[in-house]
């Protein structure tokens, strides 16, 4: 990871500007043996141009063969060593929701599923209720009561909430109850700590009532809870690096991973155009902007190639010049991980990564691409190098040493 | 860092000779995109001969992005971890000026300065007063008294001295005076640990008298402290390595941190020309030489491109030919850090390196320059991995494990 006393000792302020841009699952692999990868056949003048001013690479989120999920590997990207950060599904999404969530809060992500009258998951998602029906179901389970604490029930979208519990000497080290698989029934909660029992017997008396009061609103008449946990005390980004940061997603999860280590959250639309809109009425005001595509991943996720293809190529025409023209000091073009068609899901593929500045050393590459990148000046790199780096162009860090 | 721990276990007796050839602040940039750098821009056909027969590769000083200092640059080249050894400013002048600095001495490098009658900075280099007018002037400082200790002031080159405290109970842990600015005062010593309290009052009483002493000196009339601490205790080159090592460096920072590691430090002259004489004269008795050139950094200090290409040609006509007729088992062409003209300082980007032996596997790479070594089988690697690598190419380690 990025060696944190190092940025606290070494960071000096600056006038320059970073941008940060993180096309979601960006990375790829070819359909069939010997084709392009999504990225390779898009057509990307734009991105290629950068390239050759660039230095590029792969970075690997994790470590060689680890498929991350998204938090982890948005915490890499900005410098955070993820096994050593671990934060819960339902703390990101209870800040991705602008949730106020407390310190000594535990957060779980529910979903809405379908058991059969054998208590048995029939749909891990419930039929993909929209989300109207979930506020409804939310305001429904607001009705529960528990011994001792108080109980927020925040619809997210779709079939997802946010069930969060406040009180006194609540613990993480909790399990979760989605078994990931069709025609078994839930689990219980279980304390993976023993100081963690009584919240997990709350949390099960709370699972105990849901499935009551739900019994009659198939197919949402059950809940599935993920990844209960409490908030890590994460440094923040003006802590580590000196930066004042800001983040502009469209979506609940990467708003929420930003604002555990301290970017603003801007508001901002549903689309790129308004993401880059946000980022011109800003841009005074910030020294580093992230700044989230979402599409990719989802065309990845359903394993539509050629739908992934188009949404780097809009990027490329939509996004990528409108920052150019801002003239950022450090421009990074990356992705949090790979999301290949081939596999419909994240991979452990390194992912395509640009770095443009002036004091950058470019290398031979000509196009942005995987197999261009793999002979890249950054080689294959751990992502948690990407800030230093970012930090050190944008001459903001000051030398180590006599 | 070489894992010392190994290197210990494992290093056997060989007749062979390792050369490593630091040429400073080797690694730069292109002035203008597009452009070479400065060691691309040189004509090179030795080095470029010698790359043909190497593995070649990036070495990265500390970590990406991390800018280096010439002392934690060079113990990495020498195997030693910086981030784990730090040398203070005042250990690595002293030692420069070949002071016999014991290990419970402490020493500060000093600068004269100038101030205004608010007892403001106004020059943080006193003018860059003349060596012979630092020599008065320090003899002048060598009239302070201290309660129980004994002070030694002595001249190095230009506005700077070295202040060395020698007595019981003194401690490092201390804060430097010089606030890197202009138009405030100068700082007080402060303890950074509760047991270096009177060490540090001891120093502002020396600070306190220089001041009376230098009042009437202007523009050199008062000091700066910088980086007071005791020597680190570093395990030698012979002890890990099993390593008879010189070095050959007419600048006297680099001797100061050769002998910090145990080296032999060679009497030599000003030119490259002499410190390959001095190579010469002490082939037989040395299984490892470290060969400093220091005008490549000080031209690109300077931000004069021309001057630093000027010197790397240098270099590959009146020292790479030379050591190549002597033989050497395992040569290696490197540099402390990059100090491209572009910025006009030290910086981050990993340097060029070499290495040539018999046992080498050599690669692609067919001339020395940024770009090209990029593409080396040592791809961008840690320059404490440079002795292990040198060592097994010197047949100078055995196997590990059975």
């Amino acid at each position: 990871m990025a060696d944190f006393d190092l940025m606290k000792e070494l960071h000096v302020a600056a006038q320059t500007k970073i941008v940060m841009l993180v096309i979601d699952g960006l990375g790829g692999l070819p359909m069939e043996p010997g084709g392009p990868t999504e990225l390779e056949a898009a057509r990307t003048p734009n991105l290629d141009a950068l390239a050759v001013e660039s230095i590029c690479g792969l970075s690997m989120p994790i470590s060689p063969g680890v498929t991350p999920g998204s938090g982890p590997a948005h915490l890499a990207l900005f410098g955070y060593d993820p096994t050593r950060y671990q934060i819960g599904r339902g703390v990101l999404e209870a800040c991705g929701i602008g949730f106020p969530l407390g310190h000594s809060d535990v957060a779980a992500r529910g979903n809405f599923c379908t058991v059969d009258e054998d208590g048995l998951i029939a749909d891990r998602r419930a039929g993909r209720i929209p989300t109207e029906r979930g506020v409804e179901l939310c305001q429904l389970l607001r009705a529960i009561q528990l011994p001792g604490v108080e109980t927020f029930v925040e619809p997210v979208r779709d079939y997802r909430f946010v069930l969060v519990l406040r009180g006194e000497g609540l613990s993480g080290g909790l399990s979760e109850t989605d078994p990931q698989q069709l025609g078994v029934p839930p689990r219980q909660v279980e304390a993976l700590i023993p100081e963690a029992q009584p919240t997990a017997e709350l949390l099960n008396q709370w699972i105990a009532q849901a499935r009551e009061i739900l019994a009659d609103q198939h197919p949402a008449n059950m809940v599935l809870l993920r990844g209960p946990d409490k908030t890590p005390l994460l440094p923040s980004m003006a802590e580590v690096y000196g930066l004042k940061a800001a983040a502009i997603a469209s979506y609940p999860m990467y708003r929420g991973v930003a604002k555990l280590v301290g970017m603003d959250v801007l508001e901002t639309g549903e689309t790129v155009e308004e993401e880059v809109e946000t980022l011109k009425t800003h841009w005074a005001e910030y020294d580093f902007f992230f700044l989230h595509v979402k599409k990719t991943d989802s065309a990845g996720e359903d394993g539509d190639f050629a739908r992934k293809v188009s949404a780097i190529e809009h990027v490329d025409q939509a996004v990528v010049p409108a920052i150019t023209s801002l003239e950022p000091d450090v421009f990074i073009v990356t992705g949090d991980h790979s999301t290949p068609a081939l596999l419909k899901s994240h991979s452990w593929h390194p992912v395509p990564t640009l770095l443009r500045s002036r004091y950058c050393r470019p290398d031979q590459v000509r196009t942005f691409g995987e197999r261009a990148c793999m002979g890249g000046g950054l080689g294959v790199f751990p992502a948690t190098d990407l800030m230093p780096l970012a930090m050190a162009n944008a001459l903001r860090l000051t030398k180590f040493g006599a």
